[in-house]
C-alpha cells in the first residue's frame, strides 16, 4: 500500500461520494452525485463515472476499489439480496464493476462498512461491541459483536432501520413492507416530511417562512434552521432525537454496547439530535447496560461510509474479510 | 467427562430446575421447585437444595455445577449486574455457589444457555447465526453471531425482552423502567394477564367457566384450554403470537438468523403460538430475510435453559468459553 491509494465509493439513496484513501485513511481527491434513482444501468454508469473522476485527479497507482451500498448485501456473490432505495437487487454489481473498472472491487453493505472504519480508526476503536447508525436517506446499521463485524448468516445483518418501534405505527418508506420502522421516524427523508408539516403548522416559525418563500423543506434545512435556532425546527429535530432513543434502547437492550456511533447526512445536527436520543434511553433501557455505554457522533460523519468502503478495499487486498 | 456427569441449573423467575447431565446431554435425575421470589437468601438456599438433592441421588461423581439466571450477568466475576425478577444484583452468585457446594460453578445468563444447548445440541445445530428466545415468567434471550455465542460488552447482551414494540405500549413488568417492551406482552406472565382479561369478558367461554369455577387463570391453563380447543384462549394465545412475530420481525431485521429458536414454558402453546407468529413475520419483515429463516421450538422445550446450563460447565470444564 505504500506507494498505492484504493478508492473508498458511498452510494447512498439519492448521494454517491468517491474518494481515493491511502493507507494513513487520508483522502487525497473526492467526487460527489447527487442523483434520485434511475434505472439500473444509470446508476451503476454513475458509479464509474464518480470512480474514474477520482482516480483521474489522482497521480499515484490506484489499487482497488471499495464500494458500499445501501442493500441486503450477499457478500460471497457480491450481489445484492434486496435494496429500499436502488433498483439493484440480484444485479453481480461487485463483477460488472471489477470489469468496467480493471480493478477489484470489493462490496459490502454501506453500514457495514462504516462500523469498519469507525471501529478501526474513529469513534468505536478498541470497542468490541458496538452498533452503528447512519442516518441518510434511509437508516444504515453496522454491528461488531464480540470484536468482529457481524454480517449475518448471508451477510445481511445490521438492518436497524428496520426494527419495530411502533407496531401499528406509520408505513415504513420504500420496499419494506413493515410499518412503524424506526427508519419511518429517524431518517433525513423523515426530517424532511416532519418540518414540512410543522412549517405548515406554524407559518410564523422560520420553518414556516422558508416553506411561504418557496424553499423546499429538507432534512437539511430543518437541521440549518435549527442550528440557526428557530424553535419549530429544534422542535422536530428533537421530536427525532427522541424516536431515536427509542430505538437505541432496543439495540442496546439487545447488544450491551461500549459505544453507539451516530453518522449520516442528519447527525449534521449533532447534540440538538443526540441530547434528546441520550436522555430517552437514559429513561427507557435497562440501568446496568445504560450506565456502560456512550452515544456519540461518527469520528468520520457522513464520510464513513466511504472511508470504510476504503477500509474494506485494504482488508480485502490483504486477504482480510473486515 | 467419561465417569463424570455435570449438574445443570435453570433458575427462573418463580422455577428452578437442576438436572444430573451426561456428556451425551442425557439427563439422569431431574429435581424442581416452585416458589415465588423471597430474600436473596432463600433463592440462594433454594438453588444449594436442588442441587443437593440431583446430587444424592446420582451414583458417580459430580465434576462441575452450570447455573442459567434471568439477570444481566458479568461473566468474568461471577455476579448479575441487573435483575428483573429476582434479588440477585451484585450478590457473588458463583463464588458463592462454589464454596456451598464444593463444586466448580459455572454462572451465566439463562438465555445464553439455552441457545448453547440448541446450537450445539438442538433446533440450531449446524446454524452460524441464530436468535434464541424462552418464554417463561419473563423473556430470555439467546444470540448466536458468527459462530459464536454473543454476549456482549460486559456478558449482559440478549435483553430480548426488552426491545420495544410498541413506544407507547404497556409498561414493562419488573425492575425495567421502559413501556412497550417485548415482554410486556409476550410471557408466560402476559398470558395468563390476557388470559384474566378475557376470561371475565367472555364468561361463557372454557376461560371464563375456569374463572367462575375460582381457578386461577395462569398462562399454563390458557395454553391447556387452547389445546382443548377453547376459542377464547385461542385467540388469546394467537394474538400473544402476533405480538411474538413482530418482535421477531426485528431481530430477523438485524441478525438475518438461519433459525430462530422459541422455548421456555409457553412454548407449550406450539403451533397455537408459532403459527401466528410467523404470519406476521412473513407480513411485516424484510423479504430477503424472511426467505432465509426458520422459527421453531427449541429440541428441548422448557429443558433448554437446563441442558444449556449444564455444557456451559461441561466447556468451562474444558477451558472454553462456550
Amino acid at each position: 500500500m505504500a506507494a498505492g491509494c484504493v478508492i473508498g465509493v458511498d452510494l447512498g439513496g439519492t448521494k454517491l461520494l468517491a474518494g481515493t484513501v491511502d493507507e494513513d485513511l487520508q483522502v487525497h481527491h473526492r467526487a460527489y452525485r447527487l442523483g434520485r434513482g434511475g434505472d439500473t444501468r444509470t446508476v451503476l454508469a454513475n458509479i464509474v463515472d464518480v470512480v474514474q473522476e477520482v482516480r483521474e485527479a489522482h497521480e499515484g497507482e490506484i489499487e482497488a476499489v471499495g464500494l458500499g451500498i445501501p442493500c441486503l448485501v450477499d457478500r460471497e456473490r457480491g450481489v445484492a439480496l434486496a435494496c429500499n432505495h436502488l433498483p439493484l437487487v440480484d444485479v453481480p454489481i461487485r463483477d460488472l464493476m471489477a470489469e468496467q473498472l480493471g480493478l477489484p472491487v470489493f462490496l459490502d453493505n454501506d453500514g457495514s462498512a462504516a462500523m469498519l472504519a469507525e471501529w478501526k480508526w474513529g469513534a468505536a476503536q478498541g470497542a468490541t461491541d458496538a452498533v452503528l447508525l447512519t442516518l441518510g436517506t434511509g437508516i444504515g446499521g453496522g454491528l461488531l459483536v464480540g470484536g468482529k463485524v457481524a454480517r449475518g448468516s448471508v451477510g445481511a445483518a445490521g438492518e436497524l432501520g428496520h426494527i419495530v418501534i411502533a407496531q401499528d405505527g406509520l408505513p415504513c418508506p420504500g420496499a419494506c413492507p413493515n410499518h412503524g420502522c424506526l427508519e419511518a421516524y429517524v431518517s433525513g427523508n423523515a426530517l424532511g416530511r416532519e418540518g414540512l408539516r410543522v412549517a405548515r403548522a406554524v407559518p410564523e416559525s422560520e420553518l414556516g417562512r422558508a416553506l411561504a418563500s418557496g424553499r423546499e423543506i429538507t432534512g437539511a434545512l430543518v437541521t440549518e434552521l435549527a442550528h440557526d435556532g428557530d424553535a419549530a425546527a429544534r422542535d422536530v429535530v428533537a421530536n427525532m432525537g427522541s424516536h431515536l432513543g427509542v430505538g437505541l434502547t432496543s439495540l442496546v437492550n439487545i447488544f450491551n454496547p461500549e459505544v453507539v456511533v451516530v453518522g449520516g447526512a442528519a447527525i449534521a445536527a449533532g447534540e440538538l439530535l443526540l441530547a434528546p436520543a441520550r436522555d430517552v434511553l437514559a429513561r427507557r433501557g435497562l440501568p446496568a447496560l445504560v450506565e456502560r455505554v456512550r452515544v456519540v457522533p461518527a469520528r468520520f460523519g457522513a464520510e464513513s461510509g466511504m472511508l470504510g468502503a476504503a477500509v474494506l478495499a485494504m482488508e480485502g487486498l490483504a486477504g482480510g474479510d473486515g
